[in-house]
């Protein structure tokens, strides 16, 4: 009876969840949008059917056990999310133990930017690579940190935070109490706030800002200096703390590679004595929004 | 017969050896000076002579195997320090191979601060907790993480340089190339220099800028203001990323912990979300000096 798992990845627009088996072959996949407006218990519904439906088209095949990518701060022994804006009726709910009762499967809680970070060890830019670290440039910047394989949990499950990595003392404000969060300066949304204080335009998306870029605005390249810099100088701190051999870049900001790689390399090669005695990928990863899916997946294999 | 091991921490003033067996029990001890000025192959020949004493004196017991602690980067598979502006004979010198060769004995190569790291680990204030950071506070500053109970090297050994965590983007020049390091702004050399700056007086010592704090000195306790947000401002960045549960700083400054807790504490409380939620200890080393001795002693029973 062949061994599968089931990863889901629960975004703030999509819940996608997929059949994997032990050699990271999706069997199956599942997106549908996530209903957070309709409530904590039909989201954990719409999870729970969606992985049902999964293990219905898998019969005949062993279910080694579910793995669930989340956004937020993850207490990963009660398997709980905490202190997350985005996801209020879930804060401190037992949210792993629910979806296990409800599925009679065991259930692994994890946070989503440490599932990606996994999904691209397992089958993206990282195969064969046991310690790297990656950033997912979004709304804000989540990071996941793979030491000797596996994800870096620390205390609680809380490791990884690298949104929040000081850059500028005085930086912008964070909501996570913070001034200067990496967050602030290099995310999805530090774009879009440059954009709006340099009068760019009406509400434009980080994707248009690189348009405008591509077109030969300068405010608009100036933005991706801004944004790159600040980047390189978190990965500075990043290398001079692990000396890993990897650091990956997702989100829907790589796009803009052309125009910020050159000064985050810059800030990296300038702020890095490791970087520049020991051999150091930074590159983008690959598996795009499958990431998490595939990280979830592997999960119940390493258990 | 007894199993022991020989460690050595090899400083820039003080060379010392000692013989450990493997229940962390300090058997023997050897404290001579490092004579850094009569060259390379007289401190590797001091080296091998107080090991080969301790070997004497123990005769009837089993040699494990010796871990030696050295200032600077570490190439750990090569057994060779790098960048040492410190040890300039032994740059990219084998000096871990020649030692064991003149010994006819297995060496393990550390560096000093990670070897700090595994002592408190092993035998002081880190009994019992598999994942500390240490932060050693003196001319620059040297960190060490231990992660799951073992020193975290990445890819070629250079991990844990914490002291090149980047706090103020154009703060002072360090030495490795980057600008605002932590050790620029947080080390005894950077109390020293502030207070050559405010004029304290001529030549002081970090002790010196300690006593005149405890005195009422106003700038005195200014010096130690900016040193404990500086480190506070670090703290909370290794904290975001880390989450691990203990966090020790050693040194010749920690006298002062009464001036720089209290600013360093506000720092990591306002800067650290993961701090203010996750039981997280920030706590004096307790082994000093001989921190290193028993880190080093440690290592060639783990191998």
């Amino acid at each position: 009876m062949a061994e599968y798992s089931i990863g889901v990845d629960l975004g703030g627009t999509n819940l996608r969840a997929a059949a994997v088996n032990r050699d990271g072959k999706m069997l199956d996949k599942i997106a549908i949008s996530t209903n957070l407006g309709a409530g904590r218990d039909t989201v954990i519904n719409d999870i729970v059917t969606a992985i049902r439906k999964l293990r219905r088209k898998m019969a005949g095949g062993s279910l080694v056990g579910v793995g669930i990518g989340v956004p937020g701060f993850i207490l990963i022994e009660k398997g709980m999310i905490v202190g997350s804006h985005n996801m209020p009726g879930f804060d401190n709910f037992p949210v792993r133990d629910e979806i296990s009762r409800l599925l009679g499967s065991p259930v692994i809680l994890e946070n989503d930017a440490n599932a990606a970070a996994m999904g691209e060890k397992w089958m993206g830019a990282g195969r064969g690579v046991d310690d790297l670290i990656l950033l997912t440039l979004g709304t804000g910047i989540g990071g996941g940190i793979i030491s000797g394989g596996k994800v870096l949990h620390g205390s609680v499950g809380m490791a990884g935070e690298l949104g929040h990595i000081t850059i500028i003392p005085s930086g912008n404000v964070c909501g996570c109490g913070n001034h200067g969060c990496l967050e602030k300066h290099a995310s999805a949304t530090a774009i879009e706030s440059m954009a709006n204080l340099l009068a760019l335009g009406e509400n434009l998306s980080a994707r248009d800002v690189y348009e405008l870029a591509q077109g030969g605005n300068d405010n608009a390249r100036r933005i991706f200096q801004s944004m790159g810099t600040a980047l390189g100088l978190g990965l500075a701190t990043l290398i001079n703390i692990f000396n890993f051999p990897l650091y990956l870049l997702s989100g829907g900001v790589l796009p803009a590679w052309e125009f910020f790689a050159p000064p985050m390399m810059e800030q990296v090669r300038k702020r890095s004595f490791t970087f520049r005695n020991a051999e150091t990928r930074i590159e983008p990863a690959i598996l795009g929004n499958e990431a998490g899916l595939y990280g979830a997946a592997c999960l119940p294999f390493q258990s």
